[in-house]
């Protein structure tokens, strides 16, 4: 396996803040990197809050950007967006064509979150979470430092690959850059200020 | 003088597209950069198409953000937004008592700004033109390439220092890092993809 260009294109998504009671839609905001370098563009689409069109609404989004040939690797801050509208990232994936990797902070309490999806009607989307496959630790700097450590899923590309893509483009913190600049232009554009997690 | 620290703070300000028929206001995108290497925040704000707020709001938006303390420059694209909203750079820096410097692509073309301000009614707007202060060109790389230069006004800080802080963030092409991002998320949110200019 060829080792990735430093430069290498990854369209990192985050969804932003939104109001669980009045808002309808959510805005997802994703960003091109040359690797954890450069920023090359940025693209914004909205999902439903607890709905169900993630994964069609990121598919329209990435199929159609003039950016599409040079996207290499698609990376998502978690499985949902807009609360529980969870991303099916073989579909996703199958759609683009693109390697996709999920990023998730903490490793996440499975039996929990399928108590609550049943609880509140939503139950079948579980399997979403079971389909994105197994969750993997990644240590972007040494395993010796657990608590900086990110989690993941991946679909349409190799273990390995998946790693080095999270590792080529995590600068600073734990966090891949196109996901911690997605994350600051989402909180940006919607409270007026940027602030906390990334 | 000392040379600015590679990661010295600038404050990056650029206006969005908008539609000069049906736009009362127009999104104004704010990025604190470390030098021209990592972005730090993302800050928003709206100000009045062909209106005279612009001075304000900026001054608002800084004095009131938690990064205030860090910001050592602000950099902004054009000296007007949204039209003919043009910024009082003298005003705006005894407000923030940071050194503020306006970058413009091309030399503009004073005269006939100015002939066409008289036109639409603002003709003392133009005062603010001049205030602005000499109108120098920037060679980011080389004085031998002067297709890629930049111009500038600068006030609150010397010719040297305001030389410096566009250089030191200037690493693709001839925009500074704080302005090419800006204009790119301001791009990405009002058209839902960034194109162009930069």
């Amino acid at each position: 396996m060829r080792p990735l260009k430093k430069e290498v294109r990854i369209l990192g998504i985050d969804d932003s803040a939104f109001d669980k009671f009045n808002d309808r839609t959510v805005l997802v905001v994703g960003v091109l990197f040359r690797g954890g370098e450069f920023l090359d563009g940025v693209l914004t689409t909205r999902v439903s809050v607890d709905g169900s069109n993630s994964t069609k609404k990121l598919a329209d989004l990435i199929t159609k950007t003039k950016f599409r040939p040079q996207i290499q690797c698609i990376m998502i801050d978690g499985i949902a967006f807009g609360g529980f509208n969870i991303i099916d990232i073989v579909r996703l994936h199958d759609a683009t064509g693109i390697p996709v990797i999920i990023v998730m902070r903490d490793y996440p309490d499975i039996p929990k979150i399928k108590r609550i999806l049943k609880k509140i009607g939503m139950g079948p989307k579980a399997r979403l979470l079971e389909k994105a496959g197994e969750i993997i630790p990644v240590y972007p700097k040494s395993p010796k430092d657990p608590e900086k450590n990110v989690h993941i899923q991946f679909y349409g590309t190799t273990r390995e690959r998946a790693l080095e893509f999270v590792r080529l483009s995590t600068k600073r913190g734990n966090i891949p850059e196109p996901l911690r600049v997605a994350h600051l232009i989402g909180q940006g554009i919607i409270l007026g200020e940027s602030r906390g997690k990334a």
